[in-house]
């Protein structure tokens, strides 16, 4: 262990260089005109398991963006961990609201990250998070000290739904055997307070057109005499929550599972500070269904959210029009059993039904994922746990995710095999929002806390 | 009289190219970009004003954008008509609906329009109509049958609000002397039913800006948990009216002049096909307040409009965003006697009154503009009914308009005088939408009533 950790000492400010390479190829998957940087980004990861001492890489090809593959099999005999995270990245808009170029990253102190953070598109969500295993990996393979088999499957297309991972799962079964996969992409509850990811809400993402007259008009001729689309969307949206906060598409709850008294109580257990929370929000007061804690409607309760609303006229001044279309992105958190698909026909249903006789409505679904829920009495877990509390000195908590990582439940449906999703970020690292950023800390921490979890895990299940 | 009919069947064609030379300029008043080609279109009316050979032309610089004044004064004793329009047009957007580019004209036939139809923005509203009166004095003038005094005053911000042309009236009282205001800035029901506006909705037109969090954030791990700017401002707009589709702002309907059963009956008497309406609209059912007909809904009952709505991610694909602010450009358009000022008060106070907790809101107001009916028994109403009955073989049938020309109020505020609202084009003709066209049976129709105005006015004026 303490060859490892030396390595990781004296390579620090290189593995921190090779990480800004890689944040400075702008490969953001919902954007074609960044196809190019997809496929340098899956060529630079490819190089770097390569010089990191992996046996075998591949770029495998989808109809969508390419999957790296990569693995260093030591022993048949010895356990498998797959290293799944992935190398595309949200839109960086608003560009105006960056305080540096996206994909030139900076490294500046904050108020969190006195040790420095790293500024960029990606540089938490998810490049930061899977390149600490790249080097994990490398610390323990050059020092001969990898206790277990490794394999890495870095992906190209979770921010946009992880479309063709399914079908690649479905295709190479064997080459993807495994006894558990390791996950960085998710976040501990503060630098000294760790934490466990237990649970991941799922996603349903929907976007409307409402279409009123068939092209726009002026608002003095016609206004009051025939549906706004504008208006009416905006009823629409309005209608799909009551005063409770309670999304009304119909059957929306059927089957979601109330959380039991005792796991409420584990949930609302982790620290938090709601006066903390406003005030990093700058919200005068917070907001969500009636009868639940604000770490409740944010982890263990669905949701419905508009990403996204346009119409009419936009630019500057003023335009008395009365527009032909009215748009908007949907999208819906969901929690154990709610099925992604079930609920986008759900929605789809409701929302054509609820559409005035003035107008007509389209729904285009765009991509779900399922909730999932991991148990933390199995060694997968637990060797975490072990890894986590070494490293932090502290036993870290286990939490509910608000977020998806829709391919989670796949692989257990697909591969039969569990996920643990041990990251190292933080909830205010801003990932999705302009000036994300990563701790130094957290990319260090991380680094040294994955070795832990592999020789944990091998010797837990060695027993 | 034959020698101006004469005069223009001789010079129809040229007619038509100076319109078309003017309507290349895109003088669009709401966008500074285009500040030059507003200076470019006054200089251009004040040429072809010398050339129809007024007395005095100039051009009067605002804060603004230029007015363009100009008068012939043939006989101090003889009545003064001042002949008003506007050479800014609206903004052209959204481009990729236009058939052809909007400031490159085209003639093209079309089913109302059998004899062809000027395609390009401003060729109804108000270029191609307020250059019909520049003809018509020409031809009277060039003829040396000009029956009375002619003042011109051609404004660049009608489309903006007209900011500066109170205080240009106020400042100017003596110069634009007159007995009546006439204007083409309206339209006939059909090309076979002659009308004349008798009234015009007012307007209050502001813009508003809801924040929640600071910065965008992660609909996953923020979800649920505060509120979402945009779904907050759709619950907003939503209660802004009520089942009925009345406008629920406190106090809105406070000043409204309900019509007599008398004037309703007359409203209601103007030629109107229903299913022609929803079908020319590609829409399945008309929409509106309860317990008036279209006709009523559109010319005398106010309104209240979303002619802009945006926020959140509106690019390509998903992304998974809870944005920080959501915006919206609101109109409503007022009857007798709202005032514009008094209700942009009113919808302020609402608006802010109705935010929930978790958001704040800006409200900006852009312009307004009174109310306005005309009285259908003076000498300045009946020349025009004697003109257009001539000039069409048909009596015309009195009209209240929807739209807003916020001047004519003024002009009776601050001039003293009445308007004349004789308008030559149709409700069809995509004023503010794309692929705006003006026919030119309805360009020449115009230039030949115009005359006939003038010396009806003259004569009746002498008795």
């Amino acid at each position: 262990m303490d060859a490892i950790q030396n390595y990781i000492d004296q390579n620090k400010d290189r593995f921190l260089e090779e990480l800004l390479e890689l944040l400075r190829i702008p490969s953001v998957s919902a954007q074609p005109a960044h196809n190019g940087d997809m496929i340098a980004a899956a060529e630079w990861l490819k190089k770097n398991l390569t010089i990191a001492g992996v046996d075998k890489v591949e770029i495998h090809q989808t109809p969508g963006h390419p999957i790296v593959y990569a693995e260093k099999m030591i022993d048949e005999s010895l356990p498998t961990i797959l290293v799944y995270g992935h190398y595309d990245v949200q839109p960086a808009e608003p560009l105006e609201l960056w305080e540096s170029p996206p994909f030139e990253p900076v490294i500046k102190k904050t108020e969190i990250h006195p040790d420095g953070a790293i500024f960029a598109r990606g540089s938490c969500d998810d490049k930061g998070q899977v390149f600490m295993h790249l080097k994990a990996f490398e610390a323990m393979n050059l020092n001969d000290q990898l206790p277990c088999n490794v394999k890495f499957m870095i992906e190209g297309e979770e921010e946009v739904g992880s479309d063709h991972l399914g079908t690649f799962c479905k295709e190479n079964k064997e080459m993807l055997a495994c006894d558990v996969i390791l996950i960085s992409d998710t976040s501990v509850i503060a630098n000294d307070i760790p934490s466990i990811t237990t649970g991941l809400r799922g996603l349903s993402y929907v976007e409307v057109e409402v279409t009123g007259p068939n092209k726009d008009l002026h608002s003095g001729v016609y206004g009051g005499g025939v549906a706004n689309p504008v208006n009416v969307l905006c009823e629409m949206i309005a209608s799909l929550q009551d005063e409770d906060h309670r999304i009304t598409v119909e059957g929306f709850y059927d089957n979601v599972i109330d959380l039991s008294e005792a796991e409420r109580k584990a949930v609302n257990a982790a620290p938090f500070d709601i006066e903390e929370y406003k005030k990093g929000l700058k919200v005068n007061d917070v907001q969500g269904e009636t009868g639940y804690s604000t770490i409740e409607r944010t982890s263990t309760r669905p949701t419905l959210d508009v990403n996204g609303i346009w119409g009419g006229y936009i630019g500057e001044g003023a335009k008395t029009v009365l527009p032909s279309k009215a748009f908007a992105k949907i999208s819906m958190r969901l929690v154990p059993n709610q099925e992604p698909d079930e609920i986008t026909e759900k929605f789809i249903k409701h929302f054509t039904k609820i559409a005035p006789a003035g107008v007509t409505v389209k729904v285009e679904p765009h991509h779900g994922g399922f909730p999932v829920v991991t148990p933390i009495d199995t060694p997968e877990y637990l060797a975490a746990h072990k890894a986590m509390k070494d490293a932090y000195g502290k036993d870290p908590i286990p939490v509910r995710g608000g977020g998806s990582i829709p391919i989670v439940a796949l692989f257990e449906k697909v591969l039969g095999v569990k996920s643990v999703l041990m990251g190292f970020g933080l909830d205010s690292d801003d990932i999705h929002s302009p000036n994300e950023h990563y701790g130094l800390f957290n990319f260090y921490k991380g680094i040294e806390t994955i070795p832990k979890y592999f020789i944990n895990y091998a010797e837990l299940k060695s027993k």
